[in-house]
């Protein structure tokens, strides 16, 4: 495949930026790749299994001469790097993010970036429980959802090089409003994670039941849970954080919902669940139909040895 | 393996039972299987499929000679399936069954069984989301647990006969109270099937947010819970009605829990969030070093095509 950045920088080296320099590896979409972490031992360890071309021990250093710069570090961080990077971009140089929360980040990033700086903020919908600079793998993005995030005015030239980007890496792109997009995100992302790590919590809790029966008969239903719950609690706070409207919006009617369903159960309304888990059925053969999982039972795990 | 029932009577003929009778083939423990379904339809397929040895018209002519009784219809179907049977049993067979609920099983089931049969009900912890006589596979029960709850005064024999018969079938075996096993599974599998039941309701009444986009984008968390929320809906009403004082119990603490994460968010309190996901991180490690899952990222789902 065709070069499209002659140098990309990755600031964060964690499960996203990694899997991004495997993945641009693969395509051979970048000339040069440099990475950042702001932990020494990140660095030492991304040093040691030939994570980027050149690790950096500053970010300044990282985004100088770089086509594209990648935000990949909590949400909560990305204000204070902008503000770190800024004075050392190229001009001409596209920025863009991979946080999980839209609004919050281009108003933390956006003050910090030069004229003639282009910034196309960017969602990659694709991540697992783990991680960390040894989590990422090549094919994290294949069939997965990039969503894009330009704002009004933004340069058509950097939003396109940057969806061709995305692609090479394995990626759809799709394009989005901010406000939009971190709606979705609460209903299909953010409040699924606020609601597992509360089931985990309560079992956690709960001493009648010990942990060790918790954990033993999770294959029931509940440790479909616990891998939601395991994901980075940093960058989760900081989804919570920073996405709060629209998730507390979501959780209200989450909420709502359940009570509804808690008293049919109390009152022995068997048709009035019946029917509703009918329904919910359908939608997972959507998902299936959309390529977007597996219709293997079980997710097809393959079989776990003791 | 040896043999270890002459005739084993499968009543209801869907994941659970279909899952027995190939897994009774592999292990060579049974000398004759039968099998009934109240469907018609049901019993044509399994017909064709070769789904048990004989395929009866009725339960009453699956269960006689048996010396193992299989009760694998929904929980609310028991006690009917039992009051029909109950004057055909052999003198010395066990009946046992595969439902998710125990308390109010033993007291549908137990009045309509006659002296002489010995009652040991159990539910294998096992399952994935298809459900009908075409979903079972052999492998379903292996490396999961069955749980077995014999009334005080069971006969021993019977206890470790059934205990050798699903441990050949791959399972790991514990003996367990039947209140308190009513209560594990509240934990572990009933509340976390009406939270995703519940979410994925939420998604779907959400018209601001597309359905389209609903789907597309469920990558990011929601399509595990769409997993857990297509499980066979009239399966779970009944186990809802059945284990109602164990679920609303913790559903209560859960939407208790719900709302102290909540009012964090709100007030953006980022350290007690930053330590709650912490710990349930914890819990996951847990459910892997037990053999119960697999620690391959996203479940080590195979990539999903287009």
């Amino acid at each position: 495949m065709a070069q499209i950045y002659d140098k990309v920088a990755l600031i964060g080296l964690g499960l996203i930026a990694s899997s991004m320099f495997w993945a641009m590896k693969r395509a051979g979409v970048a000339g040069h790749v440099s990475g950042y972490a702001r932990s020494q031992s990140t660095r030492d360890t991304a040093r040691r299994i030939g994570l980027c071309d050149t690790v950096c021990d500053s970010a300044a250093e990282a985004v100088k001469d770089a086509d594209l710069v990648v935000l990949a570090v909590p949400v909560g961080a990305m204000g204070a790097v902008a503000a770190e990077i800024g004075p050392h971009l190229k001009r001409g140089a596209t920025v863009t993010d991979v946080g999980s929360v839209k609004r919050q980040v281009i108003e933390a990033v956006g003050p910090h970036l030069p004229e003639g700086v282009h910034f196309v903020p960017g969602h990659p919908l694709a991540g697992t429980e783990h991680s960390g600079p040894e989590s990422g793998f090549a094919t994290l993005f294949d069939n997965r959802w990039c969503l894009l995030v330009p704002a009004e005015g933004s340069d058509p030239e950097a939003v396109d090089r940057l969806t061709r980007y995305w692609r090479a890496l394995g990626s759809n792109v799709d394009i989005m409003d901010a406000d939009h997009h971190d709606l979705v995100l609460a209903v299909t992302s953010h409040a699924p994670h606020l609601i597992a790590y509360t089931m985990v919590g309560v079992a956690d809790h709960l001493r009648r039941v010990t942990d060790s029966e918790v954990i033993k008969f999770s294959a029931a239903g509940f440790r479909d849970f616990t891998r939601i719950a395991a994901s980075d609690p940093t960058m989760w706070r900081d989804v919570f954080l920073n996405n709060k409207d629209a998730t507390l919006d979501i959780l209200g009617r989450f909420t709502e919902e359940l009570f509804v369903l808690q008293r049919a159960i109390r009152m022995g309304d068997g048709d009035m669940l019946h029917d509703y888990f009918t329904r919910t059925r359908a939608i997972r053969r959507g998902i299936i139909d959309a390529g977007q999982d597996t219709a293997a039972p079980d997710f097809g795990r393959t079989k776990v040895e003791k």
